[in-house]
This record gives structure tokens, C-alpha cells and sequence, in this order.
């Protein structure tokens, strides 16, 4: 494919790994960027991640790694950040480049805690990034079922079409079809909110409901995201297309999803701490909760899901009580 | 409760056993008619239907069992249909009484071989039974949960919102939820067409494809029911209502659904008739897919998903190409 773009990804978890795959089937070179100097000597050596998709080989001249953040945006135009919410910062209190002529492509899914931002709004304010340079990469998308070459769509989403389009045809391959999107702002809100709505189908199951329930959860839920995503960002948009109503499916039927585990384990009568502790991570859907609840205060959605997982979450309200009154409201 | 009604349940399957279930919470007398005498007699004796959700005991004081057609529907003001719908018109065909002035509820999912229609237009053509008289008893609901009495909801539509009260009056306890609609079509034909889809969901399953492409699926089904339902009886519908998307989610998701499990069988290279020989069943979806084609002929309804398990399953089509091209058409 020619190309005259260096395209870079910042980040060595699992969704990361797999975007440098899904890059690889289409550039001759990918800047990555993980914090771990092992990780990267593994692969280097071994060919693969040794932590994430390990069963994923990569052929190790096309890629240049690297642990230094800065080397690896100042060699890129594309930025891919594909590291958890919670890091984010951290990862770009080390930038010393200005990122303003970057185009930053976010694979992230919540919010940055410390500025309680969507990535979007987080790079535009704090950095300067221009609105037309600042896309999303958005699922449904296990990274593991890229990793075995099944057939997986991605929403890309840029206000500038162009910028999306690049971002697809380097992404597209045999396994992965893109679709183009200009609703930046509702795919971040999407893929944010259907963490919340995991952790709900996570403890709805902790706490004994059913599939049936399970499924009028995930009725009112999509109804739920419309209109919260209406208010933040009024624009048409259809809500069950794949980027909304199929992500929101493919977190909340996962018995394999962070979000919906932490639930199932807060349901299941764990105190956030301890379910933190045990699953040793804080899930994305926990900041997400958060945010959601506080945004949505003023801007008065009806969001009896949210706030639900909100008052179990936050003010240690009992599960069984709140979804009893929650179940009374779904229909 | 007071009540001036008789209902009848006419059926003696799972889903017939777990809506006289649900009545039982809230009538003295239910009339109940199944074919087997000996199902009959079992449950005289033993309080418990020997062949479906046998774990669901029943007060006998409150059932008047029959297998004689005529004499339960003879009793009653209510009738429940609850039994396959390949089987509706060989029950019927027993009929020596007018339904004319009964109040129909259709428990049933799918079309009526024999005339090619939605239950409720097979009643009111070929029996005479008024619009007004006919409603739909529709889900997300798996029978089995029903005997858990783990908490479900219900759609009860009919035209006349006066009948569907009274029908969601008496079925709704603890655990069932009931909400009322006028779409009485919308709501058949969402029942019937969500069992193609599950059959798709199967045939991608038996396929290799993955949780990825369900999500996707599911996601362009939604919306291809959409259309179709809006092609058939236009009106004003939110499909991301329960008895739409929630129905589609509970049976394309389930492992247990028999309609799911064909498609499986169809995606691992089963033929039809040695998939319907191995089930010893035929699962409902594969005549809906029929008389749904039909249907979309005349209609003109984009239906990629629909016209692609016709293909498969009516044409003899190669399961693993049309999927192929398939998955080109999905987004």
C-alpha cells in the first residue's frame, strides 16, 4: 500500500496489541510505544507480547519499539493511544512534543479521572489537539477474537472524513472491515456508557436475574444511551448502529468483560474495594459511573441505569434494594 | 382478585405450562388443554407436567385439565394459544365451536404453515375472529426462567387496550412485569422474525464466526426488523422497546434456543433435513423464513440477513459463501 504517513501506537496491553496486528496486515513500519523495556525485549526476541495476545507473531522488522514515549510520537503523523483511561495522563505528563500537529486517533474507552473528560474533550482542552485532528477507533471488538482473525468491524470516527478514511484503509484487512463515521463525539460517549451498562449487566447476575432480565436490561439501556448521548451531543444519529447498540452488545454479553465481572462480583455482595482488589484492577465502567452521573446532573437525561450502578458504586447503597427499585422502572 | 373470566390455556408445551403458571398466581380456576392423556393424568396425580418445567408444581384444585379442545374453549372467555404454530391448524381443525366471540391471546411464535399467516391474521381470516378480539402475549421470555420465577417481562398487546389490561392483570405476580401496547402486528411479526435471526446467529456460530460478528449481527438485525415491520404496518414503534430488541436479544443470544441451534447445526454442514431429523423437531424460524421471504417479495424491505438464510436453508445454498457475502452487506 503506498503510504506516506508513519502511523504510531502508544500503549502494550491486549486492544493495543491488536491494532499493531490489525496495522501490520498494511504498513512496512509501526512505531510502538509500551512502558516496558522486558515486554519489548520479548518481542524483539520471542516475536510476541509476552502479557497480551501472546498467540499473535509478529514479524519484528516491521516494527520499531520503543519505551521512550517522546521517540515514538516524534516519528509518527498517526497516534494511536490504546492504553486504559486511568494511565493516560501519567503516560503524557513524559510528552515533552507538542501534540498540536499530531493526528491523535483514540482506541481508549472512558474517561480521563483526572480532568473527568471524555479523551476527546481531554486532548482538545489540555492539549491543544484541533477538533478535525482528533478521531476515535471504536468496536465491537474483542481484541482476542482479532488475534484469532475473526471477522470484526470498527467504527472509525473523525469530523475530518479524510483523516477517518486513512485511518480505515490502514486498519482494514481480510478479518477487520471499517465503516467511517462523524459522530466523534457519541461513539466516545458510546463506548464509555456501555461500560456502566456492563458492570449493571454484572451485577444484575451477581444478584441472581436472569436472561430474561438480562435482555430488558440491554433494551433500556440502548434507550438509556440514546438519550443521554442526545443531550451531550444532539445530532442524528442512528443509536443502533454497530458502534453503539453492537458494543454495548458485545461488553454486555461478555462473560469475559472487566466491567460486567466487577459487577457480577459487586452483586455477589463484594465492597468495591475488595472486588477491586481481588480482580486487581479498577474496571473502566468504575470512573465512567462517575462521570455519567455527574454530567448527567445537569443535563437531566432520564437515566435510571447509571444512576442505579452510581448509587451502588458511590454511596454504598445495596444492590438488591436498588435494583428492585431499578427493575420497577425498566420495562 | 375478583374476575368475571375464564381463561384457557390451549397447549401443553413449556411455554403453555408457564403461563398457566403465571395465571395460577392469580385465578381459582384455569382451564388448561393438552393432547397427551397422559400428561393429563400425570399431572392429576403428581401436581407437576411430566414433560416441560416439571420442577413447576401446581395446586391441581385450581386446573381444569381436558384434551378435549371443545370443552375448554367452550368454558372459557380468554383463550391462550400456546403451542407451535406448525401445529395450530391440526388443533383447530378439532374445533367444532365459534371463536368469534372469544377474546384470543396468541402465545405462539410464527407463521401458520397451512395459510402463510401471522396468528393473528390466520384467526381473523379464516375464523372470523374481529381485530379487537385478537392480542399477543410476547416476551423477552424463556419458559424456563418463568419456572425459576426469576423476573421477566411481558408485552401484552392487543387494539382493544382494555382486553390487553386484563390479559397483563392476570399474568403478572412477583416475577412477571407485563406492559401493554397497541402494536399487535409489530409485535407478531418482531416474534416470528427473531428466530430467522437466531438461526443467522447459529449458522455464523457453526461458522467459526465470533462474539464480534454477533454483536454486529444482532446490531443489523435490529435494524433490518425494523424495516420490515414498518414496510408490514407502519406506525409509530421505538424497536429498542423490549417485545422488539429484547425479544431479538433473549433468543439470539441463548444457547438453548432451538432456532439457534439449527443454524448451528446448518453452519457446521448439517443438511436441513438431517438438522431437522437430528433435533427431531423443526425449529419455528425455518418456516418464518419462508413466509417472511414471500412476504419481503412483495414488500421490498431490505432484508440482507433474511434473504441470506433463505438462500441457505430453501435453495441449497452453501452456508459458508453466502455468509461471506453476507458479512460484506452488514456494517
Amino acid at each position: 500500500m503506498e503510504n506516506t504517513y508513519k502511523f504510531a501506537v502508544i500503549g502494550g496491553g491486549s486492544w493495543a496489541t491488536a491494532i499493531v496486528k490489525m496495522l501490520s496486515e498494511n504498513l512496512d513500519e509501526i512505531y510502538w510505544y509500551m512502558r516496558s523495556k522486558s515486554s519489548i525485549e520479548h518481542i524483539r526476541t520471542q516475536d510476541h507480547n509476552p502479557n497480551y495476545l501472546s498467540s499473535v507473531e509478529f514479524d519484528v522488522n516491521q516494527l520499531h519499539l520503543s519505551n521512550d514515549i517522546n521517540e515514538v510520537v516524534a516519528a509518527a503523523d498517526y497516534l494511536i493511544f490504546a492504553i486504559p483511561s486511568a494511565f493516560v495522563q501519567k503516560e503524557l505528563n513524559n510528552l515533552k512534543i507538542s501534540l498540536k500537529d499530531k493526528i491523535i486517533f483514540s482506541a481508549i474507552k472512558g474517561i480521563v479521572p483526572e480532568s473527568s473528560l471524555i479523551v476527546g474533550e481531554h486532548f482538545n482542552l489540555e492539549y491543544g489537539v484541533p477538533d478535525e485532528n482528533f478521531g476515535v477507533i471504536t468496536g465491537p471488538c474483542h481484541a482476542e477474537e482479532v488475534a484469532l482473525e475473526r471477522l470484526s468491524y470498527l467504527t472509525i470516527a473523525c469530523q475530518d472524513e479524510e483523516k477517518a478514511k486513512i485511518m480505515a484503509k490502514h486498519l482494514q484487512s481480510d478479518y477487520i472491515t471499517c465503516k467511517t463515521s462523524d459522530d466523534v463525539t457519541g461513539t466516545e460517549y458510546a463506548a464509555m456508557l456501555k461500560n456502566i451498562y456492563a458492570i449493571a449487566a454484572g451485577i444484575a447476575h451477581g444478584l441472581g436475574y436472569g436472561d430474561n432480565f438480562q435482555s430488558v436490561l440491554m433494551s433500556n439501556a440502548i434507550r438509556e444511551m440514546k438519550k443521554f448521548i442526545k443531550k451531550v451531543h444532539k445530532m442524528k444519529r442512528n443509536i443502533n448502529d454497530s458502534a453503539y447498540l453492537g458494543d454495548l452488545l458485545v461488553t454486555g454479553y461478555s462473560v469475559f468483560s472487566r466491567n460486567r465481572m466487577f459487577g457480577n462480583m459487586i452483586g455477589k455482595g463484594y465492597t468495591v474495594k475488595s472486588a477491586q482488589m481481588e480482580m486487581s484492577m479498577i474496571a473502566e465502567g468504575y470512573y465512567a459511573t462517575e462521570s455519567a452521573y455527574k454530567i448527567n446532573q445537569e443535563k437531566g437525561a432520564k437515566t435510571p441505569i447509571i444512576n442505579a450502578v452510581y448509587n451502588i458504586l458511590y454511596e454504598g447503597k445495596n444492590p438488591k434494594k436498588v435494583f428492585k427499585k431499578l427493575a420497577e422502572k425498566l420495562d
